[in-house]
């Protein structure tokens, strides 16, 4: 077997990532993009998808207790402890497939290329297939890896689903998970029998397609916080009739608010930090808003993410000082929902250390980078488990129907987590 | 009959008019306020109970080719030559019950009270209950008055429902209107038959409040310029991926724009110009926005407005000029819909001249104001009808429901208008 074979993969391999990306996408097809739901039937049947694949395969499979997908060799389906390789499966709303997807698929052909070769593995190998892990659906992220490490707070479960208004809890209660664990906060695996976690996902940035690189290992994940709506609050009147000392705009207060923040963010990236943010969401009351009336409220998200806790922090006090200044100054009250905060997470030296040297034996350029959305690999990594990720180019970012990632590409990220799970056994065949 | 019961007209009076608003209201009941759309069945049924109260007081009512009620003393239906006293019966979504319904109810009592006095206006008199004025239904504002005065635009009548997303053209056929003279552009009416227009109206601000008087004759409009939705357009991306430099986000971009023009409007007032300007509706894409994504793109609405056409003029140039440099800065797109422009209006010195000389007959201060807030009367007066206004004192502004006129202060606005259409004549008896 040729090098360049190892890490392209094979003609059989590239048609069956092909296939199974396309029979999820078909599954899962929205009027843009796809659409798999955190916890919802279109999440379970990708999952019951994915273990016909790997049952047709000869592998082993079996639901965890957070009703997650694990599949394995047959051989390590009773391994205490094991090297885990996995990501998510559900989507952002109209976003792509290979968000999520794409590392489940990994971990699935490492498997199978395993089994077909009748290799075995440097040490046992489990691949899992995780439910949520969007933010879009409840507001939290990493439900599902969460909810294995058992740090699932009550006001992430109390979370209300944006589309039935059905709280966390009873959605992943609907899916047959046992919520009882989860509330005592109880991790629903032994974190200690998890020798690694490892997880390939397409790159959400420009990084790669800049570099003309196919993959990187990364070495950390920003942490965020994140208000699912904030809530500023003014007081209606006609547009036209209420002079500019009188009025209370909720509008004009959100703007400056943002302007602010955004001239902070700039100052910040100017001194070298590392910072980014969002307003994904926002809206005025659709039912009451008029063109010729100052609004009564309107809602906005907002997302803020570092690699660093302290510029986090730092954002934070900024955060609740302009909202005081302009609530002063614009007669304007801000409701804040719950934060959910997620810690900037560092990757293991010895797993990025086990990837890069992988990525040298494959003659690969050794590529380390640090990625900016967040991954359950921060959670797994967070609760103690040595963690590292493999980033795959992909075109036009994630969330978005657009994502571009090519199949070569995604097998040569594929191979260099083959390669580390083999270790150096197989060289010596 | 002394001067104090002429002012506050008497107990029948009040009772008459407190029935005619609670009827309507009811009849109009949302779920907060009342919701009387432009040209809408609602509509139609507010018109129709209005004419039977009128034709239960015994006076004349037909409907004129635009499909407002007007309603007369018999002996006035079918002169030439009147003065046209009226305003509008619909309203904004969720929105008071007051707003234009109080002009036309003025009207009404006006000729209930000659009827039953026996008295007769030193002129003919016709009292108008016209169609819609607000433009939170469809964009355009003034809809009926501007279709009697013979301009209403084309993209007016093609600007679609926000509920249905049937046209303008479309909604007003439906009640009955002949669209062959409106889309002609010729005056549904003879506008030299209409001596002058007088119109009623609560106050939107809070000035007569302030002065503690009941009410006051107005000298002016506002003119305004209105873009129902822009859009900005960036590039959808993953909120946590994407680093500055590499964004194209239209939230930001917004708030960058309204912050821009906040600030012109502050530096505009204190030269001592005159400016109001909101942004009323403000929406990213409720189906695809999430917190973790950058936004595709949002759309917002813009309503400015003034006295003085030179600072709308300047304003219209400053909002092309801060778009094009916030596109090239921010590497987004503004899409505009088409402007609805209105001119600022003078009122009729002599018209105004006339009702504070009733005022003063009526031992009333003649407090003279402009309007912030668009009207009707705006129509008539840029069509050349001599027109003029008299507002009402009225708490919490309009446009929503906590509307706030005492019906003791809406007799006495009632009062100066019926002092001046009877003229001389009635002190002379």
């Amino acid at each position: 077997m040729t090098q360049a074979a190892t890490i392209s993969g094979d003609a059989v391999e590239h048609r069956r990532a092909e296939e199974v990306f396309a029979a999820i996408a078909k599954m899962s097809q929205d009027k843009a993009g796809v659409s798999r739901p955190a916890f919802s039937v279109t999440e379970t049947a990708t999952l019951h998808y994915l273990e016909d694949v790997a049952v047709q395969a000869g592998l082993a499979t079996s639901y965890d207790a957070g009703q997650n997908l694990v599949m394995s060799l047959p051989e390590d389906a009773q391994a205490e402890k094991f090297v885990l390789v996995g990501s998510h499966v559900d989507s952002v709303p109209m976003g792509g497939n290979f968000d999520g997807l794409a590392g489940v698929v990994a971990g699935l052909i490492c498997l199978v290329r395993a089994r077909t070769r009748g290799a075995c593995f440097a040490r046992p190998v489990k691949v899992i297939a995780m439910r949520g892990e969007e933010s879009a659906w409840f507001g939290p992220c990493y439900i599902a890896s969460k909810a294995l490490m058992g740090v699932l707070g009550e006001a992430e479960r109390n979370s209300l689903h944006k589309g039935d208004g059905r709280s966390l809890d009873d959605h992943m209660k609907s899916v047959g998970i046992d919520m009882a664990s989860v509330r005592a906060g109880k991790p629903l695996v032994n974190t200690d029998d998890i020798l690694e976690y490892i997880e390939l996902h397409i790159e959400q940035g420009p990084l790669l397609i800049g570099k003309d690189l196919p993959a990187a290992v990364v070495s950390g994940i920003r942490g965020n916080f994140r208000h699912n709506a904030i809530n500023c609050i003014g007081e209606p009147g006609h547009s036209g009739a209420v002079p500019r000392a009188f009025r209370k705009d909720p509008v004009l207060a959100m703007a400056d608010l943002l302007s602010r923040l955004d001239e902070a963010w700039l100052s910040i990236l100017q001194k070298g930090g590392d910072l980014v943010m969002t307003s994904g969401v926002v809206h005025t009351d659709a039912e009451k808003n008029a063109l010729s009336r100052i609004p009564d409220h309107v809602d906005f998200s907002l997302d803020i993410r570092s690699q660093s806790q302290e510029t986090l922090d730092g954002m934070r006090q900024m955060l609740t000082d302009e909202m005081a200044q302009i609530s002063r100054d614009r007669k304007v009250e801000f409701e804040l929902d719950g934060v959910n905060v997620t810690a900037p997470a560092l990757m293991s030296e010895t797993v990025v250390t086990g990837l890069k040297t992988a990525m040298e034996r494959l003659g690969l350029e050794p590529m380390v980078m640090a990625s900016g959305g967040g991954h359950d690999a921060a959670v797994f990594a967070n609760a103690g488990v040595p963690s590292a990720m493999v980033f795959v180019r992909n075109r036009n970012g994630s969330h978005n129907p657009d994502e571009a990632m090519e199949i070569d590409d995604f097998l040569v990220g594929t191979s260099i987590i083959y390669e580390h799970l083999m270790g150096e056994q197989d060289r010596e065949e």
